[in-house]
């Protein structure tokens, strides 16, 4: 993955979260993804498509967390346990942080559309990517714990 | 989903098994996905994107199936286990049924682009899709056991 393609999904990150969220996201030095476990308890994935690129963007939050970000997110109580609202917002999260970083990368003339996508519940659930290209691992803290976006997107 | 997408996931799914594993595949009657939970022991996922549709497809082998299907794919002796080549064939299984879909959707003028495939490793992982449209499950059967193929393709 080309070192412009990083800065969009980390800012895109950034922004949803302190928008949507009113939670501040830190964060961490950009790394290659090594092994293929999922990194949190609720991990949204999406694909980007273009003529000329194609990827996918994997978003991941340990269950503290994002009960806590969605509790923000919806002005209510955090809940006890994971339930399919949270699910469905995780799924809305990573729509919303794709589409932004797509909209960056529109600016820098690299256009794609998202697809749909898809929420898997489940800590440590093994995950590969079909690709040649690295993918690249963004870690954030917030004052409610931690969460990753993985993002792997290629010129064809 | 509208029911001339179907078509075209059926027969691609039929014609890839064929074609490429020599493994003739029969497919039983097309159903809405009722549960959130892989079929199988292997599953693929890829997005498919425009700025006319949106969508994701979903291939899950149960493993006695998936360890016969890719030993006929390499004309190799069956494996005992899974491993990274079974799960990478999964992949490429995946982007090849995704790939003779859209081509059939392209004549009739539906026309996506794909993303990268991820494929997911474990049993009865929850898979949920965000999307507004039914997601249709294709069960196939084959001589060396079963596996299913999940579309979700909406107009936007």
């Amino acid at each position: 993955m080309k070192a412009e393609f990083i800065n969009p999904f980390l800012q895109a990150t950034k922004n949803v979260l302190e928008t949507m969220c009113q939670t501040e996201a830190k964060a961490q030095k950009p790394q290659l993804k090594k092994d293929k476990k999922t990194f949190g308890d609720v991990t949204g994935i999406i694909g980007m498509a273009s003529e000329e690129v194609t990827g996918c963007m994997i978003l991941s939050f340990e269950k503290k967390c994002i009960i806590n970000v969605v509790a923000s997110m919806l002005m209510e109580d955090p809940k006890s346990e994971l339930d399919d609202e949270i699910v469905d917002a995780v799924g809305e999260l990573t729509n919303m942080i794709c589409g932004g970083a797509k909209a960056s990368l529109a600016k820098l003339d690299h256009k794609f559309d998202l697809a749909t996508p898809n929420m898997i519940t489940g800590q440590g659930v093994e995950i590969a990517t079909m690709s040649d290209s690295p993918t690249i691992v963004i870690p954030f803290t917030t004052k409610v714990g931690e969460f990753v976006i993985e993002a792997n997107l290629a010129e064809k």
